[in-house]
């Protein structure tokens, strides 16, 4: 494979090394304990453009899990699956103002129906959807899409994680939305792989290359195959824009301009759309829940670059 | 047993005349289908003084589901099984403006601890404290004090309507404070109780009855036993006078000034303190869900005979 | 004048004595130092009985401004002087789990209307709808009022706190009910009266005399003379026992028992109905506004001579 | 001037045809009565390509309030004026769930301080912020930007809509603010700017241009100036997508994807960056306060040519 642009090349070593120790605002997740990845020094960045060039810095093999992460690419597989039509029958395309983990918007709006697919309620909502005769088909089906979109069979869901995930406060969000009919099944058909695809680890080489395939419309930058339906990218595009930052999205809309997803683990998906997919981990997160020396490095990146979007 | 004072009783029985076709405004909550109570014009009222003396009127020896009315009962219980400062370490003793099923107010204050025992949540707590080994023995061990409360040993709950209730709301109240250490155990030992708790169903007589042992400081006014201490009474009457009667708590206090409790099948239990106990039914209720014609009557007592607190 | 009980009086002086320490967990609010009050270690009762006893304790006759203890004799001249039909149209009667200056519960239920008329918004529209041409005449109607039932023609508001007073808060909260149509009229007439009400000083011993009036079913208990009707007089004591207390209203109604009203000072008026009326001040309040020490006699003289409603 | 792409002309002609029965789902908003618009049939837009071209249909050149379209011209020359820096200590970049004129979100989060731009409490800060002796000063500085950016020297706003508008809810905003130091000065300098501004009156045509000075990077794609800076462009652009069309912000984002703001009389500003910029007015607007037709128009022609952002 061929280096992506020279210049974004030396500039992207450049910040990280600029930006490494702005982490020390920051705090690690608990989620973060079963993983062994509390190091706040550890810094993973990759880069993949469009043409299929690949850059890395610091820890980009080392494997994490997504957390929140995962809620775009089971929105991309979701829409994929069931189509926009209906899976937008049960879940909004409005950012909320709340917390991504509240239930208090439940109670507003479209009673039981979660405002967006990058909120927790939401993503239980999306995961439901996937086809599947039970819990256990629809999340082998999605962890299946997920290794063919970054082309690594070898990816797969934390079990311990799941484990011992305190999963009670989704409970209550399931139940909530099951009385008023946004989701429907079990806890086990319905839930449980909400909850596993959580825990699917990947580096930041895999997230890079499957933000590529964003960037690139749907078309593996490597192989040309069409992976996922443009009307697709594009819609999670936009989702990831207005709603992918938690509570700071709209923050990061403006500073950044790059639809992208974050996860409490730290870890970032960012998407530079017909030019490169961008893969973050650096476990020390803001208030909001946003890496703080990914955040950091993706907004020199896009000012000096100017990527991000009506630049 | 003798009659209760003989110029109330001809007045119970004048408003009861007069306020029987005020049902006309509201509406019969769905609950009641499987009990076969949907007639609006069917109306129960039984009084029975602290002597003992009783006095009845319409349909006053038929039996429906408690509903909410229960909420009280399992208070007075809990609060004798494990006593107030226990009790109070997980619900609190405020009313709230939000409606008596809602959620939000769990993520406000004391974040997952509900903030009185008389609404949903609050009440789920409560049960879920009584001792026992498991769910079947705490609701044993309630129904139990509620049959020797009301002299009534074959008091039971309804099991269809137990069996056919639509629950999830209530799952998702309890995961949530499950995940907040409100409540603790499995759905069959601390949630179940509360759901069968709701099905009790009994005659205005024997809510006339337990709310005359109420109004008299926890002593059975027939056979002069003390069956609740009275400092618990005590408890139990502000709580249902500050949020007995829903989100209408506050208006009932000024309106009518008597500690009530309502339930969504228009039963209400109304204690006169040191003067008698008032069971209604009359199953339309307001937009707060209480009974129409029950509220009524009892404002119109409470006002010619100076009977609300304060007067 | 002769003594109250001989008992109760004692106890007093022991209590007093135990909880001066109290105070040691609060804060002093900002409003206090226009006043001079701002040492913790001040601390005043004084209790009248129904039958005109007096006993003092600490700084019982130094003058302090009401904050909102003045909300309650504002509530009980405009029942007088309007009539609780026409005050409720626009006030309700309802506690509301949110704070006592909160803009956001007008945004919900009947919307506009503040709750009740404990709250700010709820004071506001209560003061302006006293009669008056025009503001002047409107406050100059409420001190009368309060100079009588306080038989004290020398009660009169601290300018000085008045002129320097922060009031864009009480701005928003006016104009919001306005644009719905809960008040009318301009700033100098409809919202002025109310900031100046704040203002009302008084001793402790003032606040005992109008509590003692209170607790006397509006008969003053010196002359005798019906100062307040007493319909109106039962009114305010139950919005008092749901209301009074901020949003601790109903921890106190539970805990306590009494008819109260507390201010930011550190002030708190107590009705103990039938018996006498109780004035404190300490100006080191709790988290939600209610002074420490003042609580906690109070708590402790209801619990040692079973004073609370429902006893 | 030439025309545009001949084929978007041909497909505007079409579906402003085939979409003007649209507005029969809509209602018109009281604000239009003084202005005579109230004919829902009243339909007319404008294009301006970034070269300048311009297309019309139906009556594109008759006058009509801005209302809060005239949000994003204030942003914009707030930006110009004391810039990003500078007004962002003072509101947010964040959507909120709520509906624009709510004063609920300035209890939460960043307490006093509005949460973006486009809402009614936001645009009051903008607006205060623009240099200014007085408000008068204030006004007319942003009233020569808007007449300069729409090439437009008549422009004015509606003196009588100005004069008889209720403007109590934005009074309570605007003190509401003012306590907590978000805004600062009197009504006369600071608020009233912002009323003058909503009642700011133009054609589709001014729109169009405005727009396309946008869609150009800020220069106008008739005389070549550079009217605007290229980052307050892109600033204002991405606010308009994440919050310009009120609480179905994100959904108009997905559904069309083009940077946009609407008022509640029916007109709509949106830009198609680097291709043209598009004025609307259609008064039946829908529960969210847009223009049923416009959104359906600008809906049909984003999909139709790809127009929306990441298509």
């Amino acid at each position: 494979m061929k280096r992506i642009n020279e210049d974004i090349t030396a500039y992207l070593e450049k910040i990280v090394e600029e930006e490494r120790e702005a982490h020390h605002d920051g705090t690690i997740d608990a989620c973060m304990e079963s993983t062994g990845y509390t190091d706040p020094d550890m810094f993973g960045l990759c880069a993949m453009s469009t043409r299929g060039d690949l850059k890395n810095a610091g820890h980009a093999d080392e494997i994490f899990p997504l957390e929140s992460v995962s809620k775009a690419l089971t929105l991309v597989f979701a829409l994929e699956d069931v189509g926009a039509e209906e899976l937008f029958r049960y879940v909004g395309k409005e950012p909320t103002g709340d917390q991504y983990h509240s239930i208090t918007p439940l109670e507003e709006g479209k009673k039981g129906f979660p405002s967006n697919p990058m909120v927790n309620p939401g993503a239980i909502v999306v995961t439901s959807k996937i086809r599947g005769r039970d819990g256990d088909e629809r999340f082998a089906r999605l962890l299946d899409f997920v290794r063919i979109i970054a082309d690594n069979p070898r990816i797969d869901y934390n079990h311990k994680m799941y484990e011992t995930g305190d999963s009670d406060l989704h409970r209550s969000l399931f139940y909530y939305m099951r009385s008023h009919g946004a989701v429907s099944g079990s806890e086990e058909d319905s839930l449980v792989p909400y909850l596993k695809q959580t825990c699917i680890e990947m580096s930041c080489c895999d997230l890079a290359r499957i933000a590529a395939v964003l960037a690139n419309k749907g078309r593996d930058p490597v192989s040309g195959n069409q992976l996922i339906r443009s009307e697709n990218v594009r819609l999670s595009l936009i989702l990831m824009l207005t709603t992918g930052m938690y509570d700071a999205s709209g923050t990061f809309a403006v500073d950044v301009g790059l639809p992208s997803k974050s996860g409490i683990s730290g870890a970032i998906l960012s998407v530079v759309p017909g030019r490169m997919g961008i893969g973050t981990i650096g476990p020390a997160v803001d208030s909001s829940g946003n890496s703080i020396v990914g955040v950091r490095i993706l907004q020199k990146l896009a000012a000096r670059w100017r990527l991000g979007v009506f630049s």
